[in-house]
């Protein structure tokens, strides 16, 4: 056998991890890295701190050059290199140098496409006009700073309250700029659950940034003095002397579909488990493939830098004959803004009611990030989603100031290897007072979702408390349930529950709450061993707060 | 059947644990805990932070007093009780009450031992004279902090270097206080394997803390201006205003084996997987028991209060006729000081030394926490330990400033769940900038390791440096070399090792070593592929350098 010739479509994240892979598999393989761009192997998720000169050299942003590709790897790395059609028949590549117009051919033994994703920028009115930019490479973010530092905005409207909208919008508030997120749904965040992402909603507003949500943009207009208006379909007027559009992106496909390459439901290309496409001599990674989801197995479109990289390395690992299986995506992800970090792994609410999975349920919880008496304690809010029928991690998603990616890769590493909620209880995590608690926050979520399955602790569910006729019991001390707490619920502190147990009837359902679900856990367990029906609103006052940000019985809706 | 009388000899960690657990499972239960101390459920893991006045209030150290127990959860807690004496026979407890003298009987249907540990005192000649400490109470604390206060001490002894000694190193510091640490054993952290404590070792000295290893106390005598003074066996002398004891703990069994259950090998009392002891009435917890590591299935002695707390909770529902089944220790653990996070998870090396397993391997890394491009990188030290026949996973290390402790988490529960180093390869982690790598160093562990295994990376043993005839490879660019190098290594760079192969020879083997051990993978790749026979150096340069603190080559004995 010759040479091998792969050829690759694409030369960052994924394309660049096989690109490297395959060489060090194979040392004979001609490598060949097309991409359109000035830049192969970037740091796109850098590109926010960059424009907000958290990142300050360019140049940091550059991963690896062609030139190192060539000296380290024998790579032949052409970037402005386009590549227009595939001849499957042939194996051959249509490319057009975007620098002299020069077009030719290339050839293939094996190809992988890796063309990543584009932002997406709906044809509104007026989207052309200056001042209005995507984020996807260094030269748009070039692009943006020098708006920035030539036009000096004092107003931003960031378009989409995802997670490169909120890394913007802390970026241009850090530039000093006031910024408005406007987001089509009802919540920032959207992958995440509303209730969680309520929580980041709060610090956003703490830190002066406007939200509009629930409302779409309809056009941007030219304002006075060189600003812009955004007008939303509500019939909302932000004016803006600088405008993201950070709404999301979609897979680059035109290349796959003029191919006749299989597509996926979601508008990804198809690939096996071998990151191989419908012709068994294309390979496809990264932000264009559908991946199955490794809780809910969907499809999906997981736009993420450390799955592409995965994927590449499969890729490069079939290539070169060896046995390798690509086994999903869990969509793990983590955003900081304001202080703030936001992370989730697996499946969330959400997707389990996409993915119409109806065997589960899900608790709320709120430990500090070390034990309270070390300086600083500081809550994480938890959401744990486990199966019903054998308490199977499914998801979890946190909020906090400190810690939340700790617990939630702990949490992901469970998910991956299938664990359970008992598992959780017995995981044994780093401990120290500066650390965590002898209870880690992982525990803690294991131990409530574990009683919940032992039938020690039942849970009241929080979407039917707008609803319920049972009757509300607050254990909480008299100041702290006077500071704040459930319409309609009446307080009995813990310590003298056992004392005031003819208050209550045996006839109704009771539903218990506290501060953070604790304390309602012990008097659950203490009616329950009395003969009353009593079930936990898991996460106490503190979950009833980001559930009710009105303070009255109205859920959000999960 | 009536109420059952469960009696708990100790309420700290474990016990107080086993006690609120019971009364959830039984709310008519009697439950009675006895404990000879002031104080029950305090937080002795932040002792040495209340003496170093990081933890200001003394109150804040008691998790919850007897009132609380008495209130909440219906306990009766007596401090200042000593158990003396168990009729195993008539199932009664003889006691004494430490305030009065007065001496009591104690029946029980159930009684759970958790008499915890106590610091190693020595019969050193002076061990008793006044300005000499252990601290395992709020009391022992209190002293400490009234003869800092009052004697205003310029230099502390710190014996033992272990966990709790840097810990009370760098509080006494913190303190202004001069700090010498005597350590019996050629390294701090005893722990650790050897090259790991050198980081640590490094960080203390660089924070002015005085260390005196390999050499221990012979005896204690009083100097000048009621100053102490420290001799050792090695004949050094150190003069001590203050000196605390941190040389470690023995269990607390006394009443176990006055009682004749039976013992371990290490000195603790045996349990089975239940907690129970070799009386059927009668279970132990906490850092008096022994128990079973989960990696190397040894006996072990493990004062932990992770561990500690899920005994309890183990022991309490065997109690109440539930399915339990504790299922060992993996000794977890973190220690923070001078901005250094050292963890560990699983076995050591010296612990599968110790345990007799021979079929593994080790690699070292030095990957930053986040992204290099990100503001602040800094790179976490990994050693990670596996098995060689089928890669699961068997300890690790880590040292660093930032995300050790998460990273050893995620490993802690790779190891729980049985996980391989293919898996930590498959790990979807958090990732943005600012939070990780999209290969994070748990993928980089797994993918270094799973290439050792996969057979694509040949390793050389960092032990055999001193001795082997291998031609040494260093495939840095030259102004690394010449900054510092391996003796007798040769310097090609990686981007010339293809043009300058007939400088090899093919018939010697090749180490090959860069500045952490990637492009020395690439080159032993490049290498293999040619015909050569080369190993990398597993972490290269960075690995070296603390192998060798003398920069020749003589390794740390392993």
């Amino acid at each position: 056998m010759g040479k091998k010739r792969v050829v690759i479509v694409g030369g960052v994240a994924g394309g660049a991890t096989c690109a490297a892979r395959l060489r060090r598999l194979d040392e004979n393989a001609e490598i060949v890295v097309l991409d359109r761009g000035h830049y192969v192997s970037f740091a796109n998720c850098g590109l926010p701190y960059y424009v907000g000169n958290v990142i300050q050299e360019e140049a940091k942003l550059l991963l690896a050059t062609p030139a190192f590709f060539k000296e380290v790897f024998c790579i032949d790395v052409r970037t402005r290199n386009e590549v227009t059609a595939i001849d499957r028949e042939a194996r051959t590549l249509s490319v057009r140098d975007l620098e002299t117009g020069r077009e030719y051919r290339e050839s293939y033994d094996a190809l992988v496409l890796s063309p990543g994703a584009a932002p997406i920028c709906p044809p509104w009115p007026g989207v052309d006009l200056p001042g209005i930019f995507t984020l996807r490479t260094v030269p748009d973010s070039r692009e943006i700073k020098h708006w920035i530092e030539t036009r000096k905005p004092n107003r931003a409207v960031v378009v989409g309250g995802g997670f490169i909208g909120l890394e913007m919008a802390e970026n241009l508030a850090h530039r000093g700029i006031d910024v408005t997120i406007v987001e089509l749904a009802n919540q920032v965040m959207p992958p995440l659950d509303p209730e969680m992402a309520e929580y980041a909603k709060q610090r956003l507003e703490s830190h002066g940034v406007n939200l509009s949500l629930g409302d779409g943009v309809a056009e941007f207009a030219q304002g006075s003095n060189e600003s812009l208006i955004v007008r939303t379909q509500g019939g909302a007027a932000f004016d803006a002397d600088l405008v993201v559009l950070a709404i999301g992106v979609r897979p680059e496909t035109n290349l796959a579909r003029d191919a006749s390459l299989e597509m996926g439901q979601r508008g990804g290309i198809r690939v096996d488990s071998q990151m191989r496409t419908s012709d068994p001599h294309i390979w496809a990674v990264g932000d264009a493939v559908e991946v199955r989801n490794r809780v809910t197995s969907q499809w999906e479109l997981v736009p993420l830098a450390g799955p592409a990289n995965r994927q590449g390395r499969a890729a490069a690992d079939a290539i070169c004959g060896r046995e390798v299986r690509f086994d999903g995506v869990q969509a793990t992800a983590v955003c900081g803004f304001f202080g703030l970090t936001v992370a989730l792994t697996g499946a969330t609410e959400k997707a389990l009611h996409r993915a119409e999975m109806k065997d589960y349920l899900s608790i709320y919880l709120h430990p500090n990030q070390h034990v309270g008496y070390y300086p600083g304690a500081q809550a994480i809010h938890l959401k744990l989603l486990f199966r019903k029928s054998d308490g199977r991690v499914l998801g979890a998603q946190g909020v906090g100031e400190e810690g939340v990616e700790r617990r939630i890769d702990v949490i992901a590493n469970a998910i991956q290897m299938k664990a359970t909620v008992f598992d959780l209880e017995e995981a044994e995590l780093c401990y120290a007072p500066q650390y965590g608690a002898a209870k880690d926050p992982v525990n803690l979520a294991g131990m409530i979702a574990a009683n919940v399955l032992r039938g020690d602790a039942d849970l009241a569910p929080w979407n039917d408390l707008d609803s319920t006729l049972a009757f509300l019991l607050d254990v909480r001390e008299p100041h702290e349930f006077n500071a704040g707490s459930i319409p309609d619920s009446v307080n009995i502190p813990l310590g003298q529950l056992r004392l005031r147990l003819r208050e209550l009837s045996q006839s109704e359902e009771i539903w218990v709450t506290c501060g953070v679900g604790q304390r309602a856990y012990y008097a659950c367990r203490i009616l329950a061993q009395h003969g009353f029906r009593a079930r936990n609103l898991s996460g106490g006052y503190s979950t009833f707060r980001v559930l009710h940000p009105l303070g009255i019985r109205q859920t959000l809706v999960l």
